[in-house]
């Protein structure tokens, strides 16, 4: 296969630049794509060429195959690279840009269609014998079987639709009595989010740890595994804080799933990079969860430990090159990615779009930024609201951590409200400091997350804390026969310049 | 020896900010010093507390040791970080700071007295077993003394001030002839850099690498070297690119200059970070140059190879801790630093301070900024002009250089002249990615190098010497009996559409 002189990146924002940084590196020409919302947005103006698509929302810009096609074409692009998200998951477009004559960097269609279907993938899996979540392989046709299924494997169950994922039409049911209305809007989500309202149960494990695995797979039957990511800390689904190597993991179970990684994309035929995720519950079973067929938007924290350029691996699997290892390669120290989003964490994490006034991002040893604006750019509300990916490496997680925090402090945004804070939280809070943290976390700790890493905020929460406790003490007293007298316990509301009603 | 709480940091620019950022992450707390100048200087803002120390120039503020000591006090501070330059080498002060209680996080006094001055650290490496390049080890008191020590030795020599570095108080002479003018010159600039006229002289050696080891000693006897760093690349004695490890030394030269390097410093009963620096001549013999008793601005590319934060290595031995490691740490990939100067090199490298209207740092990959600056600072007059050094890490040379050029494309610095294309001239010149380049190379390919890497100037550049090439044809054409036809040679000016006179 000829070497790919020009690439046409069919996404935007910092992933769009994430793929030209190496292309520039490489020496391969690049070509934007962009809507009428990205005109002034930085990955047109760091392409080579850039061709206009169409208006937002996504659906009639960044989504429409031919347009895409059409300016490949027209740019005289040898191959497209679809980032995250928009078409990068989509057989028809891998078919579509094989029929043009137009390397597709990714995996091949039939691996799509073998990983897109979650009851077919979960069906695939099993025939190739990897562990999935214990639940139907296919899509229950009606609401009775349904329930009757749940009550064989047990409640608590999830409903999850068979269509796709990102949380939309997946429903918790923790008891029968729930279940019927459960069903019936799990299938309307599905039936909105996915045009398919197929809808299929799984057993609903208890405080699970998400850890994925990178594989690689080259055209020549070489497949490995790069190590793991432990993405437990997802608010609504969503990841928000990456690392790596997990602290869950010894090297046994490390090991284990990593071969059963290998042996998912070796079912399915797989090229390129993709994710295996994994559930591993209390006991440190891991179950499949689902494949990406794609780069995630997490992976500079495997680039951090492994030294390893993952675009430019695609790219070079992508011309019929073979891969430089045959082995998993061993990480080094730890790496830690946080997703600034422009949204304010006080008022429900509402998307803040506007213009960014102005930006000084973290530098210094072992800090890595990237990121899809600058100053003087307007953050559109047609996309996702996150603006940049800070990550950080060191020897040992303690110091990633610290380099983390390090870093954030040194993030200045104006004009716009971020995550930032909300982002130091999460990294000083003693469930991630103490490593095992699971998907709950961040749920479970929305309120100290928000309040805690303000000082004012802090302090607020430290008296309102001793108010409790004065009042808690001052009920024991009375409830108690003998009359606690002053200074016996709890704190005078009145000495920390409150009042009790 | 109890933990450092909090640091003052001696020094200003990207090198106070680099301190600040372990600081940081240890969780010491930082005092800053500043000048008049750098009243809203960015090491100023970001520490924790600030002293005003005086006026510029520095002699008035940062050189004083006094207010530096002052300012340790009332702050509370239990170490000083001296940077690099300023008071770093100053034995005087290393004992002010013992006498006042206060941590130097540096070497002890004795160690820089033994490499401060030339000639005595010329003596005590000989007495060593450290190879010195040929030369006298002492002063020599008069010129006729000097000129009989020079034809003994043979020309070309380098006349060398033996009170202090950086180019100044040396001249190289070339023969005889010369040698009077150039004695006298040397003398009278070493006494006004140095206040000390004296001068030795070394053997010239052709064509020399610069090639430094990092050392590291704690202060149980154990010494380390951590690699070289390839400093060839320099402009009258100022190095502009540094790159580690060096494309010249096999494992066998490595492990040699490592050795001898460590020879060094235990023989000066060195502890800390240090640099012993060397020059390797045409046939890869090495001789010992001079020891740097502090961190070197280069750092970065060492902790890009070797995960080591050196700034924390240095506080920890500061508090007694033994090394983390007693033999060399083995390097992965390859590092390169670039200094990005506030100058102008089409005037002559001219300084070009002013106010920083637009600043849009590299990001992605393996890319570290560390700057001095921000957007919306004056860079004043007073001080060198580096506002940051760019440095990047790949697994290959080759990559490293892709992704220096990639990461300098993407600094935006609109209001100061920069010298960023000049260092892209020099990463894309044949001699540096042929990796063997020596000292003389910016100076040897200066106008190439200023030429080079805007596509105008190579235009110019190329149709020139399509010019010269004609002329030198037609003139050969004349010279010789038969005239040569057309096509015959050369390129037509008028085809170039250019007239030659």
């Amino acid at each position: 296969m000829p070497k790919i002189r020009k690439i046409l990146i069919a996404n935007r924002g910092e992933i769009a630049i994430r793929v030209m940084r190496t292309c520039k590196e490489l020496g391969i020409a690049t070509v934007a794509v962009y809507s009428e919302a990205d005109r002034s947005a930085l990955h047109v103006r760091m392409a080579d060429q850039a061709y206009f698509v169409g208006p937002p929302p996504s659906r009639e810009s960044y989504l429409v195959q031919e347009r895409i096609l059409e300016a490949a074409k027209q740019s005289g692009a040898d191959a497209i690279h679809p980032g995250y998200g928009f078409l990068s998951e989509n057989a028809s477009f891998v078919r579509a840009c094989e029929k043009a004559g137009i390397t597709f960097i990714g995996p091949p269609a039939s691996a799509m269609d073998a990983m897109g279907e979650k009851t077919r993938a979960r069906q695939n899996m099993i025939k190739a014998g990897v562990p999935v979540v214990p639940g139907s392989t296919e899509p229950i046709a009606t609401q009775e079987e349904a329930r009757a299924y749940a009550e064989k494997i047990g409640f608590p169950v999830m409903l999850k639709a068979a269509g796709g994922g990102g949380g939309k039409g997946m429903r918790k049911v923790e008891q029968g009595a729930e279940f019927d209305s459960a069903w019936r809007s799990a299938k309307s989500e599905a039936l909105n989010a996915f045009g398919n309202d197929a809808v299929y149960i799984e057993k609903y494990l208890e405080k699970p740890h998400h850890v994925e695995i990178q594989v690689f797979a080259d055209q020549h039957g070489t497949t490995v595994h790069l190590g793991e990511r432990e993405c437990s800390a997802q608010r609504r689904h969503q990841k928000v804080v990456e690392e790596t190597p997990s602290p869950i993991l010894t090297p046994e179970l490390r090991a284990q799933m990593g071969e059963v990684a290998v042996k998912a994309a070796k079912a399915v035929n797989y090229v390129g990079a993709g994710t295996v995720e994994f559930l591993v519950d209390a006991h440190r079973n891991f179950y499949f969860l689902e494949m990406n067929t794609r780069l995630q938007v997490e992976h500079p924290v495997t680039e951090w430990v492994t030294g390893l350029d993952l675009v430019a691996l695609q790219i070079k699997v992508a011309e019929g090159e073979k891969l430089p290892f045959t082995d998993t390669v061993p990480p080094r120290g730890h790496a830690i990615e946080v997703r600034i989003y422009a949204e304010d964490p006080a008022r429900n994490f509402m998307p803040s779009p506007g213009k960014i006034q102005y930006l000084r991002v973290p530098g210094g040893p072992s800090v890595r930024d990237d990121s899809g604006v600058f100053a003087g750019y307007t953050v559109p509300n047609f996309y996702d609201p996150m603006i940049s990916k800070l990550s950080v490496w060191a020897p040992t997680r303690a110091e990633a951590i610290a380099r983390a925090q390090r870093a954030l402090s040194e993030y200045v945004v104006k004009g716009i409200t971020t995550n930032t804070r909300y982002l130091k939280a999460i990294l000083a809070h003693p469930e991630f400091t103490g490593g095992d943290y699971d998907t709950s976390f961040l749920t479970r700790e929305h309120t100290a997350l928000l309040g805690g890493e303000d000082p004012k905020l802090q302090e607020v929460a430290l008296l309102a804390s001793a108010v409790f406790a004065h009042q808690r003490d001052q009920k024991r007293a009375k409830a108690l026969p003998q009359q606690a007298g002053p200074g016996t316990g709890g704190v005078s509301a009145w000495r920390l310049g409150l009042r009790t009603r």
